[in-house]
């Protein structure tokens, strides 16, 4: 007798039949302001039994694919190092049965384990980064691991004009400097998607997707909301146009419940999700 | 001595002398998701004090006006044949008085209720609905009598071709094959409602609103809200429009304020209802 | 790959080692006031987390135990004879495997499914319940099958004086006078709990607490709170004389999530199941 | 047609047959900390659905009396003279056509407009004031028509150790100073209530209950929470037993929604008016 | 040993080295609707530290400038009267030592205390009001001094066409009828600002930002919230234009935290006041 | 020009002059399951102007002591180690200019931080802990630096039978076998604090308070509320017992703002440490 399993709504397969496989990194001990990100995945996972398998954008239904949601790893609050390691075994693992990991936040500097892991796998990685921050500082008041540095972090290992970063709007000085000359930063919005698309045909791309792109008005249920940011129609018309690239990993973080009273936050990033499966599938 | 009276602001004229009658219809047994709409209408009520009785948009005033607001029913929660029964009735004793029944509720479900009733008086009955959700299903968890269902219960008195849908985009692949079929659906947006004024001009039409048509980011105080959906100005524009109509009852339904901590989807619902009120006048 | 099951803390053992079964009935139609409990044992579940497996007050530990957490049910809300059927199908699948069911409402009426479950197979069966309100209507607004009405409907099953009732404090007058003739109503406190179990030793028991029972002070978090309630640790000590019982059924309900900002009565109700759980074992 | 009247549960009668008049005073110009209580007796009105109109603490009923609500005043938010002015012109009438006029606040201000009509009638008043706070300050940065200056001003009208003062815990050194000279104060608790009953046995008494003498506990809702207060039973007794006394008028004031967010306090305001109406009639 | 100081991000100068001095009013006595403004400046404050210091819009920092936040006013709840005498106080100190006041509200009848002041120093003033109110009541139930009145007193002070009106869609009629004589309205939206510009260059310009003139989707967190406001963007886009102008004096206000649940108003307030601070310098 | 200085109410004095150094130490890196306590201190500082510096409770004001808040540090969320070497420094500084320690969290962990600095100096030091957790685990998930080990860490420093702990009501069963080797524990309430005061008089003492030890209703607002603690007025009269003890050091922790949607935790958090103060001075 079991009458229900706590997966995302028609991501119940079997894990060896699903090509994705979900998980969940509730994670946020670096978030430097309003925390509560650890809570995101969970929410996302329960409240999707608000939205439908069926997405008349696409045309496609969840239900005739298969995806494995594995819930949520139990990460060490408290020591970021252990926790991105947990993140990073996780991903390994998945990859390992030739499968793409799909990671639902927790705070952003999740990324970073799951990147590693990926990275290993595909040496010649590209990483597309929807977000309203940079996320380019060397260190945050000393500490490297933090969600502020993800995208450093990131590029040491991806390397130079191997991270396209769409939305950006906020950031230190220096962080926009540092763009200009490392990465192929979009500002403010999503206008340049297509070239995006042009360049990254046929390579290996890493997905990550820092909800806060989205403007507040939308999404108001994350730690550092950033007004004039994108509308969820223009994300998702962006997401659309990803299905001709070849994405080996991807995550979605960056919600938190805590500051999503009317829970339009949590069924956001629900249909996002369900869109993002789709496209992928 | 009365010192007050709980009527929606500038609506407190005698019912003999009003020609459009305001009635509340408190009820949401069969919400599957996230209840509450049962305390949409009196939230209207009492919030509309908030906002001014004069239209800078149509340059009127509900002063200059009568309506009369009849206050709440009292529904039997727990049975949805009771209930619907109550809003016929009541529907039943307005129109045999002449005058047009604008039923707040509630869920959508409510709706059933009085478009039976409008549809006894007026046998060739139109239905113009704004929605996020197709409500087509045949039955929900076996059924029939559910706010999924709603427009399909209403296309089975109207018949075919008889409803039109506006921003619809949620549902089932079912609904949406029934909807092509069987109605008039403008998926996503409101882009076609010139159409269906020019079809209308000179029909008897029942106008039903889902409030959840608007996107969430302006009303996210509902059970469950669809991102993508249509902003405010668009909504009342097409409102507006409709003023060509011989709309002879309507209804606007699915505030839920438990949902609504910031106040803002009711002071939209509120202002949405004075420009239909003024439309109709 | 399963990272995680979701179960109540420390109740994730094997269906078939484990003498107690928990499962919820996340259902509350026919709540006349203020719904939500539909989301109360989905919240009992995910905030168990946050609480320990071992209690100082009965040096015990769940983790020495086994009990199964099967999950919620599926329950069609809008029609509660469907529902009220699925949950007395599960209990007696329960039952008929030699194991005691221990439902996590929803709203009191579910009570009613599991009640008619138990009583089938002990058929010589006492109720004690804990709860703020009489619930011993004949009807209400004319629905029989009410949380209003719920202990009526038990009363009609089980019989003259087989209901214990504690903590009473709110009713209609006929119910505080049904209650003189048909059932033991303590008011107010829990005063006579020591007489009750000296009664009801050796007999088959069925125990449902109201969680309403609680003052509103330490329970905010449901649909009708009543002030002048019991304390928790005069509850607790009342649950923990019921140690020397037969208890062959049991239920614990009434928690609203959307009406515990804090968090507080989730954190009440999940502690409280630790300790009832641990009484039994 | 009128499908509801808007009055605190089982106060819909005549006001020509009532002895006893509710009217709401919505006023908190002067509230110097967090404001709201504005909107205190809308929601006691609207919220008092949720209790039932029998007191099994009395075994008396609502329906079985004649009490009159005559709805809101419409108060000048802004200006404290002109707000006054209106409030005592109400009770002026009130009083004038032999009724007892029971006034919901709002702040505490309100109150010094009902005493002044109450005194013009009744030249030897006495009042007795539950309140967490003293409020005897001679002005409050200037304004000598304020919240906290409220029975300083009372004082001035009814003299020297007119006012018996209950659960008062908060205040200036000087409040605590000039109470000991000028009025009867009881710290702290409600100890000496006996003492206060038999005193003013056959006098003319004035009531006014501030609810923050509750401990914020169980009344969380109100402007300036003050922790050490009585508990609802606490002060249920107390008010039982002016039972016994001449009450000409009275008042219930500092319930404060927005900061209500559970709802339980609202629900003890309307539990509490209901025994006060109950001990009265 | 000071750990901090209690400033605006990136705004913790000396006073003396400062061309802008910032200050807030803590007042919102006259609010009719939903209180709550006099937290806003307090919120903007401790909120600041949630965004950089800067602005990838202007490739200009905070912490490139010198700004003075000199804290908050202590102003007397209960009488507009000594607040607005306080205000002017204020801001003629700051003029005096030829600074630019820069007031945080606080509610819309504020302004008046600060344009009594530059008035007086400026006596050819013009005013920029971005607002979704017109505030042009002559008088609000009998009192002058109400924030639905502050614009009619401005302009009984600034003269004939000295007042540029820009967003306003709530009034009375009465309102807008003035405004047609009296100011120059733009209603509904930003879209003359280039002409405003263009009148105003060279002159002395008072700018008043009611944050109510965005929309309610992006700034939930109001008294007063209206439908069909402009966007972030759009605000942000017509504050820089200002930049040509000769500002002498300005307000921000209407931010009320209580309504403010997921932070994304304060944010917002947050985001705008560094972007028209870094405009100003 | 200097408006206000941001410091808990009636503690602006100088630091030289002041016996007594509250600061702030805004961290919860490692709290396991709600975050949000790194807004305690600040909360507490900005809410304590609605109470009043004089208690009634002991007859005395803070106006006519000295105390100095330095505000808050600015803490590296995401390393414990950082953290608390800049929490130790701080005391250090304190400590050696012959002044007493006020630390305001933050969680718990910070306490450590503290201690360590209390412990240089007098190193046969004794702790008082009211809490409802025993916080003595060894390790969490293999961190050592957590709130759930921090008095484990303080018993490594000041060894066997060194700490008394009341309040305690939750934990591991190991650490309750801990405790009953290693510490002087008072399990679910204060009852031997007499004993307690009695055997520490002349000894070095630092206290502890962690808010959780009170009872969840008068005290919903932090991260693992904990029902059946103790009431305010018993936490009240224990603190003022310790009058006769020679406190060198002290910390009151585990406010969480983001769950205190009334407010009353940070009131209650405000008055207590008032009391605190009072009874120290």
């Amino acid at each position: 007798m079991q009458l229900e399993r706590n997966a995302f709504i028609g991501c119940d397969s079997d894990y060896e039949n699903s090509h994705i496989v979900i998980f969940g990194a509730p994670f946020d001990s670096t978030t430097s302001y309003r925390p509560g990100t650890r809570f995101g995945s969970r929410a996302i996972r329960s409240e999707s039994y608000g939205i439908e398998t069926y997405s008349p954008y696409q045309d496609k239904d969840l239900t005739d694919y298969s995806v494995y949601d594995a819930g949520d790893l139990e990460l060490c609050i408290g020591s970021s190092e252990l926790a991105l390691k947990q993140i990073e075994d996780t991903a390994n693992e998945i990859l390992s049965d030739n499968k793409i990991p799909l990671m639902l936040g927790g705070e952003h500097l999740v990324t970073l384990g799951a990147v590693k892991s990926v990275y290993r796998k595909y040496n010649d990685l590209y990483i597309i980064q929807f977000d309203a921050h940079a996320d380019l500082r060397n260190d945050y008041l000393g500490v490297k691991n933090s969600h502020a540095c993800v995208m450093r972090r990131c590029y040491e290992l991806v390397g130079e004009k191997h991270i396209y970063q769409f939305g950006i709007r906020s950031g230190e000085r220096e962080e926009f400097t540092f763009a200009q000359k490392h990465t192929i930063m979009n500002r403010f919005n999503l206008d340049r998607i297509d070239d995006c698309v042009k360049a990254l045909k046929g390579k290996n791309v890493y997905l990550t997707i820092d909800l806060d792109v989205l403007d507040p008005s939308i999404f108001p249920g994350t730690g550092t909301p950033e007004a004039g940011g994108v509308s969820f129609t223009e994300l998702l018309n962006a997401v659309m146009k990803l299905k001709e690239l070849n994405i080996v990993g991807l995550d979605m973080n960056e919600l938190s419940p805590p500051y999503d009273a009317s829970g339009v936050s949590t069924a956001v990033a629900c249909k996002l999700l369900r869109e993002i499966l789709l496209m992928m599938l």
